[in-house]
């Protein structure tokens, strides 16, 4: 049986991240989140993962001393709390009833969820997909996440990756990813150089993994003439085109003029978002995450409502931890509607404070069985990881900071070539 | 800790009904439910409630066969079960992928998904409400359900209630109602009488009770003029206009025309229908009912995408027992977005075969707090009801040819009024 939560720590990390580039621009030495270690009276404890930024580790922090005395099983008392802090602070910043305030409620509640329902699986003897439904499948595809990238961060040695900044470099990544994890899809992180060169980087995917699906994913940055022009030099070629342009307007009139279905986890983020694309037809396919949708069970009913609008379901990745990894596994695991293969961003991290995590092979993770998330904590790796945060400076991500601090004009056109999103 | 099926019982039973009119005809004297009783390894057993007639009664017993072994916390491995049963009717039937498969699907896994959640509330030990996310009310609000009837089944004494087929009856029908229940809204049962005749009851009830929320539901046998109509004679008077015509289009038209939010349970009956229905803006408000949507899960899921679409959510009700009863409540409990009073024919019902059902008082239930949905079968009064099923000869609801049989010209007419719907 559960007990009542007794405790809850929120521990901000830092874990080491190469510098992948995207529209905003290159990923800095250090990725931030936030660990959430649930306590209960009798002596168990589950665990979360979020965002580190600062605004919202203290949105956490300020849920987390609310939280003792709640029983981890009844959700929606916590929900109860985390509305109520939304509320006073949106009320502070006159954002009440917003879609800011949904996201923030979505962002907050979520790490509390999961690590409830990890303690909850815990006490009864179950994995976290079990009290989601039950699996479906016992191994979750996922995609190869392929990034433009630059050998190394400055005064650092480089990594076995290396460099990846023109179609050779993009497919040397796949294979060797591929050749690792043995993914069965393939997303390029696009949004960096020039639309048609990144083009270019997909077509030369085409052409050398002919038989698996091709995602390209410019964050929103491309205009719709661009991404039209660009969808009719892809045609045949993408399995979805994700967020090439922004906003639910802009993503409709898109839509309408191609073939390709639009996935996005850009213009639906909330429940708000879904009705208007709904109506416009401004997509085909929703990228859920349960990190901002509001948690694993927020996400289950996500994929209800996409399959009952004929919607698409794959999830988001951002950079994340074991944690997040289990948590989105056995999400996958119990969703019946999930369309395709899920991104991550794992094969790009190297350090963890977990043990237990799911492991990949065949392009897939096992679905743990263990009772609850099937991951341990390893407290001196937390300790160690959150000594990184201390001292790496970093307490908010700025990927476009960090670039225009490090690579000037014109050794940015000279990696990214001319036409670059970033001059 | 729960363990896996080991029987499951279905039983039909029959239960003292009263003569109660509606659209379809009347109210025969014994209506018809299925009791499922879900037993397992341990020795614990869940119940649920579903319809009687003979083709569902005998899906049941199929599905029921399967489940022996089956894990009564993983609602997605039941789902596969009567899915695949559903698949092969279906394919004999030819109507696979159906709306017609989707309903029986729907009403064929929720008697086992309650008595699986009761189970397993059993076994851990909580409410069933806590297994959908934790009541967000301790109480849950009930209306007052109007029906016209006649004063007593034939050759059957007439009851406490006697006769209400003009608005005095329906008034006194109301006043006795609230009397014993406390109920704070009420909704006329209709398309029984002229539509005027009928709208004049509605009157009747806002001259009686000022304050109360008032509805009308003519089960979709009124034409879109007729609806118009009336909707204007009742304009202000209506809380809201419940299935007055037939088929999203036809409530489509309606809503264009008139200001009275719209509610269905007969447009909107399977998850396929929602799109349509949200395109078109054919309805305002769902009254939901786990019995066919497939369950106290699916009902949440339908409440999120209510939510998500902006349409306001009840409850439908059929005669039901207690086990229903208690479902109904613990649902009403754990869905946040709830917006209107649920219905019930709880008062129209003499005899049950479980103790322990939700008590009504101040026009709402009491949520269980004990384990599972917080009943327990009483098997001698079980045993009762289903030798009431075997004596009673009835197979399958027919309300028209029970009206038929017993209620011949003039007499209805006479009963009715000129331009009553059986006419």
């Amino acid at each position: 049986m559960t007990s009542p939560i007794s405790e809850v720590i929120v521990t901000p990390v830092a874990f080491a991240d190469p510098p992948l580039l995207n529209a905003a621009g290159v990923h800095e030495p250090y990725a931030l989140r936030s660990i959430i270690e649930v306590r209960c009276a009798d002596g168990s404890y589950g665990l979360g993962e979020s965002y580190g930024n600062t605004a919202h580790l203290e949105g956490l922090q300020a849920v987390a001393a609310q939280l003792p005395g709640l029983d981890p099983m009844r959700r929606n008392d916590l929900a109860r709390v985390v509305e109520r802090h939304v509320r006073t602070v949106a009320d502070d910043g006159g954002s009440a009833g917003s879609v800011s305030a949904t996201r923030t409620f979505g962002a907050l509640i979520s790490p509390f969820e999961v690590a409830c329902l990890d303690v909850t699986g815990k006490a009864l003897g179950r994995p976290v997909s079990d009290l989601l439904g039950g699996a479906v499948r016992d191994r979750v595809d996922f995609s190869a996440y392929l990034f433009y990238r630059f050998a190394a961060h400055p005064g650092q040695d480089v990594d076995e990756w290396g460099a990846a900044l023109d179609p050779e470099g993009i497919v040397a990544q796949a294979r060797k990813m591929i050749t690792e994890y043995g993914f069965g899809s393939i997303k390029l992180k696009a949004g960096v150089l020039a639309p048609d060169a990144e083009a270019d980087a997909i077509l030369a995917l085409r052409e050398a993994f002919p038989d698996l699906p091709l995602r390209i994913d410019p964050n929103a940055v491309w205009d719709v003439d661009t991404a039209v022009r660009i969808a009719k030099r892809l045609d045949g070629v993408l399995e979805y085109f994700e967020d090439p342009v922004r906003g639910i307007p802009e993503m409709a009139a898109l839509s309408a003029q191609i073939d390709v279905p639009l996935a996005t986890n850009m213009c639906v983020v909330a429940w708000e978002h879904v009705a208007p694309a709904v109506r416009d037809d401004a997509v085909q396919i929703v990228l859920s995450d349960h990190h901002y949708w509001g948690g694993l069970r927020a996400c289950t009913e996500l994929a209800r409502t996409c399959e009952t609008f004929g919607l698409g379901l794959s999830m988001h990745s951002n950079s994340h931890l074991g944690i997040s990894l289990a948590a989105m596994v056995h999400l996958g695991a119990a969703t019946p509607h999930l369309t395709y293969a899920l991104d991550t961003h794992w094969p790009w991290k190297h350090e963890d404070l977990v043990t237990g995590a799911p492991v990949f092979s065949g392009g897939s993770a096992a679905v743990p069985t263990t009772p609850g998330l099937g991951v341990e904590l390893d407290r001196d790796a937390l300790a160690r990881l959150h000594e990184q945060y201390l001292s790496s400076g970093i307490r908010a991500r700025d990927d476009i900071g960090y670039l225009r601090r490090n690579w000037a004009e014109p050794e940015l056109t000279k990696l990214l070539g001319e036409g670059h999103m970033f001059s």
